[in-house]
């Protein structure tokens, strides 16, 4: 029996890459036999570059850059090969995540991409061809402008005066100008593509400051200082395009960084639609009999664009049935019966909190594939009925 | 597919038939079309006479009778034909059961059996020629001496006075002798059986009050004041026996009612030899494809006598598949995949106490039965493979 086995990662605590190893060793429990493929996935978000690399046999360049409260931070990118064009993988939460800013200290006003610069640094360096930038679980609101500062790009006041390396969001009110001629010059051979999530606005009411200031630590009033900030930074960046960014379609992906990556060029994709390409969904159904999936939750939003369902929905082009392991079965979760997951389970044992699930979740998740590949056989076994 | 469900209650929760039919619900959800067949099982405790009522066709007749403490309590006892024999099966939890105790009051000492004896004497005044009396979950240590007060027994002190009827374990101290001549005069015209835990005794280091006093809320001054209770009385019943019953199998089962019910000419049963007889297991696995048991828990445990131990040895015998729904897994649950239980799962669906675990017992193991059989569903369909 051929498996293919493509989970999207439990946050903060398993990461894709894991989470398949997970459910494989669960699986293998029951049926040793079992060929399987393992294709873990994540939407741009933490661990995009791992689990590229695992799906793409590409490796993980590790490096130390600047970390989003400016403190030096372990990092990696990816680098694969995509139709014969050597690619890089950079996964901004790998270098600007949220995770990476500790609980207590947490202020989207001074936190910085400048991390996200040097990985590209880093792959410009080493003749990347193109490189796809990962948006997702951003701890920053700097617009980007710290990685454009890392490229070679000066960011300058009313007076001349280049703003601080690194400075995060709020120095952006004082911004006035930005010069490109410094940057990195390989930037002009390179194709950049940003899977992001195509709703996200730099400005106005709907935009990043408001909408994720606060989950990222701000204050209300630290939220209306990166607004405004964001305002000024979208007028300079609006006037060296020659058009309005503040409300492109991802122009407020990742804090901002999107703003950032048009200024450079990027290709802004809906991430789905470009994660299945990248993935190649396609190919890895073929030959397998049954699929499993996983996320940290299952509810009535799944459906509208969450892994499990993406997942889903091209197995069943491919008759495939689907099985998805979850932490939370929340509400309305049997919506997913009708978009093509045929059964689901949390992986949970006992009454527990969240932090011991957490904790324990690799031991779960192992588990949890056991007891449903052991259903799967106890269904198989009755053939003859 | 014709299906056999047959859980185990949920402590404090759910009785096992609902827990049946919340199986049964969840089920049919996925497979309209599926024969259920439900046989509901208990160990002899809570939930034991409608259990055995619902497997055998028969009736609960409902009554109100003295509680544990004396307050009067709804109970109920049950009537079915036993190879064309009318018996009854009297459940002592359904009228001196630990959960009819408030938690704020529990004292062994003074509760009492007396409401077990009234169901009995119902029983044989309704013209039952069997009586079944199930012990499991009780919340008192009298030794039973409040059931043969209700049945016509004199117990008598050393100036030949009556103990106060219902007086609970610690008036046994003042006990002297038994007065039998009143009993019930249908006694003699039944047969009295009692699936019992073997291994309880009445007396000595390993006697009932010392092993279960605690539980039932006793200070160790009480524990060692209902022990030496427990000896006098023990030697009053030896008399009247003509052999010591202080370490007879069975004496100790539901606080020493055991030894009451030998006094009576019971016959007790180790309570797995009597509960398979009861509830006619091997004719129950005939015709079906799977079966469905359930349990509050499942862990290193369960192989050493639990429910769906027992019922999965069974099944096996018949080279049925088997499935266990429970609230927690446990430590070594694994162990039971090596007795006969194909795939267990727990039905919990996120991070919760036992509390909300509890409250939404019903609707868990309904979803929780539905996912089983959704992945049982997705195996059938690899047919091919």
């Amino acid at each position: 029996m051929q498996i293919l086995i493509s989970p999207s990662g439990f946050k903060e605590s398993l990461e894709p890459y894991l989470a398949a190893d997970c459910i494989e060793t669960g699986i293998l429990r029951v049926c040793p036999d079992a060929i399987i493929r393992k294709a873990p996935l994540v939407d741009g978000g933490e661990g995009f570059a791992r689990a590229l690399v695992e799906a793409t046999g590409g490796v993980l360049r590790h490096l130390t850059v600047t970390g989003p409260t400016r403190l030096p931070v372990e990092s990696h990118y990816g680098i694969f090969y995509n139709g014969g064009r050597k690619t890089a993988v950079v996964e901004m939460a790998a270098a600007a995540g949220l995770g990476l800013v500790p609980r207590d200290t947490r202020n989207p006003c001074i936190t910085t991409t400048y991390g996200v610069g040097e990985l590209m640094v880093a792959a410009l360096d080493e003749g990347a061809r193109q490189i796809l930038v990962g948006c997702g679980d951003s701890g920053t609101s700097d617009g980007g402008a710290g990685m454009l500062q890392a490229l070679g790009a000066r960011l300058l006041d009313y007076h001349g005066n280049e703003l601080e390396p690194a400075g995060g969001g709020h120095a952006l009110l004082e911004l006035a100008d930005i010069d490109l001629s410094g940057l990195h010059r390989r930037l002009r051979e390179v194709e950049i593509e940003v899977p992001c999530n195509w709703k996200n606005v730099l400005c106005g009411p709907n935009g990043v400051a408001r909408v994720y200031g606060p989950q990222k630590g701000a204050s209300p009033e630290q939220v209306e200082l990166l607004a405004a900030a964001l305002d000024t930074y979208a007028s300079v960046v609006g006037r060296e395009l020659g058009y309005d960014v503040s409300r492109a379609p991802g122009s407020g992906a990742s804090g901002g960084l999107g703003t950032a990556l048009i200024l450079l060029g990027a290709k802004l994709r809906p991430r789905y639609e470009a994660i299945t390409e990248y993935f190649s969904f396609d190919g890895l159904f073929e030959g397998c009999q049954l699929v499993f999936t996983a996320e940290g939750a299952i509810d009535f939003q799944t459906p509208h664009g969450k892994i499990p369902a993406e997942i889903a929905m091209r197995a069943k082009k491919h008759g495939l049935p689907v099985i998805a392991l979850v932490g939370t079965v929340g509400l309305n979760a049997g919506d997913n019966y009708r978009i093509g997951i045929d059964a689901f389970s949390s992986i949970l044992q006992c009454p527990t909190t969240l932090e011991t699930a957490t904790r324990d979740a690799e031991r779960l998740l192992i588990d949890g594939a056991e007891s449903a590949m052991r259903m799967v056989m106890v269904g198989r076994s009755l053939k003859g009925v």
